[in-house]
C-alpha cells in the first residue's frame, strides 16, 4: 500500500498507508487516529449520534459495517449489529461466518433476520419472480427488515456502513440524470419520521480503500468478493468512472460528494418525494407506504409464491441503481 | 461511420450516419433535417433569436462555429462572422484560413481582429507573461474582443459554437465542485446587460460528431485539430469521462446537460456572481468590471510588455478550465 522507506506525516515512523488525497503517509497509529478523527467529525457535523442513543448497525460481514460498528463500539455507543440473511448461495453464508466471528471476538450482540425462514423467499427468487433487478428486491427487502428490526428494538438510530465512495456513486448517478427528489434526499441523516427510525452514514468522510485498511489494521476479517448479483450494475460503473477522476486529480471525489453536502444540498430542502407524499399504513404489515401494499409486502406476496431459484440462475443480470 | 446496408430511419434509404442516442440510422437529407430541428428547438425553446436579430457569430475555423454560422444564415438570420487572431503559430493561421475561405464562399462578411496587430501581443505570450494557463488567458481575451465587437458593431447577438459535448464537459467539471456560483450561470442565453451583448448558444442540441458530419455532409471544410495549447486540459479530461459514460448508456450526456436545464437551473435562478456583483468601468478601456483595470487589459500590460514567445515554447501546459 505504501512505497518503502515512507514516513509517516505526524510522528514521522515507517508509514503504512499513502493517502494520496490528503497527499501524505500514516503509519498504523496515526492512520487509525485519522480515520477516528473523520468519522468524529461526520458524527458532529450531522448531530448523527449521542451518548444516549441506543444504536443498531447494519451489518453485512464486509468490511464498512464491521468497521463502523467497531468505530462506535470503540468511541463508546452502545450498539448492537442487525445481520439480514439474503440467500444469495455461498456469498451470504460467509458473509454470515464473518459477522458473527466479529461480534463473538467483540462480545458483542448480532441479532439475525432470514429472509427464507422468515419470509419464505430470498434475494435470487425475488429477482426472478418479480421480473426486477435483484439490486432493487434486494434493496426494498433490506431498508425494510433494517427499520422494522430498529423500530421493534425499541432503537433510537440505525447506521449503515455507506462510505465516501458509494454516496458519491449514488450522487454520481442522480447527478447525471438531475433527479431533484432523489438529490434532496441524499444526506447522511434521515430524521425518524411516521414509522422510520433515524438513520445515519458515519462513514461518509472514508473511502472504501480506507476502511478496509481499518479492517486490516484492526485485524478485522472480512468478506472481500463484492455480492456476485450486483456485477455490471450502474453503481458500479459510476464508482469506476469517479475513481478514474480521482486518480487524476486526488481529492476530487470528496470534495465532489462533501460540497454538494454543503454548497446545493441546502437549496434543495424541502424538494424530496419524501418531504411532500403522504403515507398511510400498509394493510398487510402496518409499515408506512404511499400505497395499499407496501413495497416489500409486494415482494413477499410474489416472491415466496415462487419455487426457490438457485443464485447460479440470474448471475450476471444485476444492473440495478441503488 | 455506418454499417453497410443500414437504412434512414425516416426515409429507409442508405444510411450516412448512426446516431446511438437516437437508436437511429439517418440519410444525409434527414440527417440535416435532424440537426436543423434541434437548432430551432434550441432557438425556440431559449428564445436566442428573432428574424430582426443582428447576429454576430464568432468564428474560429473549427467544425462547430463553421455549422452554427452555415445554419443561422441558412434558417434566414442576418449572421456576420468574427475571426480574433490568436497568434498560436500555424494552428492560427490554418484556422484563419478556414474561416475566410468558408465567408467567401458563401458571400459572407468577416469581420478580422489580431491580437499581435491590435494589442500588441498573443495567447502563448499572454500565458507566458501572466504565468497563467493559455486556455485562461484566451477565454479573457476572447470574451472581451468578442464583447466589443459585438457592441462596435451595432449587433444585437452574439453566437458561439458551443456544442453539447462543450456544455456538458463545462456542467460536468462545476458539479464535481458544486460551484454555485457557475452552475448558476451555465445557461444557453445571457441577457445583454450593462455593457455586455445578449449571448446564445444554438447548438447545446448537437454533439459535436453530429456538427462535424454537419460539416462534412454540407461540404464545408475546417480545421480538424484541437488548439496545441489546450491538450491535457481538464475540459478535455472531463469530455471523455462523459464519452465513456455515454458509450455505456447512450443518451446518459444529453440528459445530463438537457435534464440539468429543465430540473435543476430554476433553482439556481438568481445565484450567480453575476447576478450580485457590482460593476464599474475599466479605466483603460471602459469595459465592465469588477475591479479597477478589467481583466482583458491587465492582459494586454503584462503581455504587450513582455518579448513575444513560440508557441512550442509553451506547449503541454494547457491545464486551465474554462
Amino acid at each position: 500500500m505504501v512505497a518503502v522507506g515512507s514516513k509517516c506525516r505526524v510522528c514521522k515512523g515507517p508509514a503504512v498507508i499513502d493517502l494520496p488525497r490528503h497527499n501524505a503517509h500514516f503509519c498504523t497509529e496515526h492512520f487509525v487516529e485519522l480515520c477516528r478523527r473523520q468519522v468524529v467529525k461526520a458524527i458532529e457535523r450531522f448531530q448523527m449520534l449521542t451518548r444516549d442513543d441506543r444504536v443498531l448497525v447494519a451489518v453485512s460481514g464486509g468490511k464498512d459495517s464491521l468497521a463502523v460498528w467497531d468505530m462506535l463500539v470503540e468511541l463508546g455507543y452502545r450498539a448492537d449489529g442487525l445481520y439480514v440473511g439474503l440467500g444469495i448461495g455461498e456469498y451470504s453464508a460467509t458473509s454470515a461466518d464473518y459477522a458473527r466471528a466479529f461480534a463473538s471476538s467483540r462480545g458483542l450482540h448480532l441479532i439475525e433476520v432470514s429472509l427464507r425462514d422468515e419470509y419464505g423467499y430470498d434475494i435470487p427468487t425475488a429477482a426472478k419472480a418479480t421480473k426486477r433487478v435483484p439490486c432493487s428486491a434486494c434493496g426494498t427487502s433490506k431498508r425494510h427488515l433494517f427499520d422494522k428490526a430498529a423500530l421493534d428494538g425499541g432503537y433510537t438510530v440505525l447506521v449503515t456502513g455507506h462510505n465516501l465512495d458509494d454516496e458519491a456513486a449514488v450522487l454520481f448517478g442522480n447527478t447525471l440524470r438531475w433527479d431533484v427528489g432523489y438529490l434532496a434526499r441524499q444526506l447522511p441523516v434521515l430524521p425518524a419520521r411516521d414509522g422510520f427510525p433515524k438513520k445515519v452514514k458515519p462513514l461518509i468522510r472514508l473511502t472504501e480503500r480506507e476502511t478496509a485498511a481499518w479492517c486490516i489494521v484492526r485485524g478485522i476479517d472480512y468478506l472481500v468478493e463484492e455480492c456476485p448479483m450486483a456485477a455490471g450494475n450502474k453503481h458500479l460503473e459510476y464508482k469506476a468512472s469517479l475513481n478514474e477522476i480521482e486518480s487524476r486529480s486526488p481529492g476530487s471525489k470528496a470534495s465532489f460528494y462533501l460540497n454538494f453536502l454543503d454548497n446545493m444540498a441546502p437549496l434543495l430542502a424541502g424538494r424530496s418525494a419524501a418531504a411532500t407524499e403522504q403515507l398511510g399504513e400498509c394493510r398487510s404489515c402496518g409499515a408506512p407506504t404511499t400505497s395499499d401494499l407496501c413495497a416489500f409486502c409486494r415482494i413477499v406476496e410474489k416472491a415466496s409464491a415462487h419455487d426457490p431459484v438457485p443464485v447460479e440462475l440470474v448471475l450476471g443480470r444485476g444492473r440495478g441503481r441503488r
